[in-house]
């Protein structure tokens, strides 16, 4: 018997309880220790929290610091933020623990051309101390930009790339309703886009890492945002939703090469959404196209990638890493 | 500017040919060199065949050794075979004069299990002499196995994989026409079956390339072949298949873990099919479902993943390697 993996969990919202719950699936993975900055957790027990069998203690802590002075962890699992400004001191911290980093930090997925700076950092003190750092997820992180790059792989001749991801958020947790702006006026929807870090995260990051895996060089990567207003009132569990009001996001992002726009990605999440699917589209010779219907579940995929790719970030080099470092060029990248 | 790589191609029947045409609209290869076994080719010229840009002369020899002792190659290109028999003298050739081997022989896609000692013998030759062997294609090598291992990243857990690939053989070269049987009375279909090498050949390789792509230690693989029988009588540019003639094939894969069938590869081709598709159906938490609509198309993706694959195979660690080595594990595989 291998002895399992020893993970020290950062970040303990959805998404991070979402995880938790697959390692403590799996007998490849023993969960150590965790923290969350939320004072109401500080001092439970996970196993309590999140329902785990078995009775042994895995204590919550206030602080990064505060775990590691507490543990012998074989990796870390950082789920706290969506954002490179914030998630970078705590990757550092982490790594220069001598830590390898599993994030699902949205922009953290590929971060080289948005934040060189901190990349680089991040970088340098991952290869000083020898361990690897890798944010993924279900988007960004593959729905969007590895699974289009995979299916370039028996395309002769690529010219686009087209992908669509289109949820019905109504049936979805509460905090991603929100995160879509259900129930909120068209002004309060341009005053949260206005302040920032409103609707899907992750696009530009999605285009970046899509043509990394390309070998493509984009002159530029832009976004829009716009609300989808409710033609008829709608209701959710959570979240009532007026005619007039909005109901959900619509999102686009470009990748733009030598004039021409080459990559696409939609994101639309409404509350009642009828039909809700993922579609890929390689556009080229052959034309590619593969679709989800029901399209795939956010949260459950995102847990999984994350603790699939545990056991790559702790082989993989040192250094910060990408899902474009997987395929292609993945064989001897290095190693 | 890189020195483009230099491709010796061995085999030039219909996919060989799509090969050389792919290779040829990229700057990153050059065409050095062929063989091929049919007497009518010999000392003619590759480009003029093919009907290539340029007048480079690339001459077509009527043997590996000819072929291999008039040039300079960096890889060889081996497209003549479906077999590990007839292949694996033809593999330890090139390999023996120091060349890394993409081929598409669909037995050597994954070889361990079927043929563990011809298997064996390529693997320690190709370490001994620092290259590495690969065999791809859209199928096996990507539809039915090396794409449901990427899909089942995003899995919680994985139950079971079933694959569907529906074409029509119709709309396709005359070659395949006939090896899927269309024209054939019931009589003549089954006494070709009887003598082997018949219909789609791979199934077994990608039950046991998915299997090693999940980490799946099966009881068995098996598979079955049937004849579709015509209806109504069809027509397509090449056959006329009567009414009751046999009008196509209806293979089914199956692989059996803990006594039950884990793994279900479906795949029928018939003539005057009226709604080709593939889907990869990944059962387990959560479901995920990805259709092509009108399917892949085999030749144009097989030459596709095959000159594709190249690069990855020149860069790779040594020894027979498999499209599961590249994902999961690839990072820091050895290289």
């Amino acid at each position: 018997m291998i002895n399992p993996i020893r993970v020290l969990q950062i970040g303990l919202g959805d998404i991070g309880l979402a995880i938790t719950q697959i390692l403590a699936e799996r007998e490849s993975y023993e969960l150590v220790n965790a923290a969350d900055i939320d004072p109401a957790l500080a001092g439970s027990d996970l196993g309590q929290l999140v329902g785990l069998p078995g009775d042994r203690e895995i204590p919550v802590h206030g602080s990064i610091s505060e775990a590691l002075s507490n543990t012998q962890a074989d990796v870390a699992v950082l789920t706290t933020s969506s954002g490179m400004e914030d998630i970078t001191p705590q990757v550092l911290e982490l790594v220069e623990s001598g830590l390898p980093v599993v994030s699902t930090c949205e922009e953290l997925v590929y971060p080289w051309r948005a934040n060189p700076d901190l990349s680089q950092r991040i970088d340098n003190t991952a290869r000083e101390r020898s361990v690897a750092v890798l944010s993924t997820g279900v988007n960004p992180g593959f729905l969007m930009d590895f699974l289009p790059v995979v299916l370039t792989r028996v395309a002769r001749r690529v010219d686009a790339v087209v992908v669509e991801r289109v949820q019905d958020a109504g049936t979805r947790r509460e905090a991603f309703q929100r995160k879509v702006g259900a129930g909120l006026t068209v002004r309060q929807f341009e005053e949260r886009v206005a302040s920032g870090g409103f609707g899907h995260v992750g696009l530009t990051a999605s285009i970046e890492l899509l043509a990394a895996g390309l070998g493509w060089q984009l002159d530029e990567a832009t976004e829009t945002i716009e609300p989808v207003i409710a033609e008829q009132p709608q209701r959710t569990e959570f979240i009532t939703v007026e005619s007039g009001q909005v109901t959900g996001v619509y999102q686009v992002g470009k990748g733009i090469k030598g004039g021409k726009e080459v990559i696409t990605l939609i994101f639309r999440a409404v509350a009642g959404e009828p039909e809700p699917y993922d579609r890929v589209r390689i556009e080229g010779s052959p034309v590619l196209e593969s679709t989800f219907p029901g399209g795939v579940h956010g949260d459950v995929a995102t847990g999984a990638i994350t603790a699939n790719a545990i056991p790559l970030v702790m082989q993989s080099p040192p250094g910060l890493r990408t899902m474009a470092d997987l395929w292609p060029g993945c064989l001897g990248s290095g190693g």
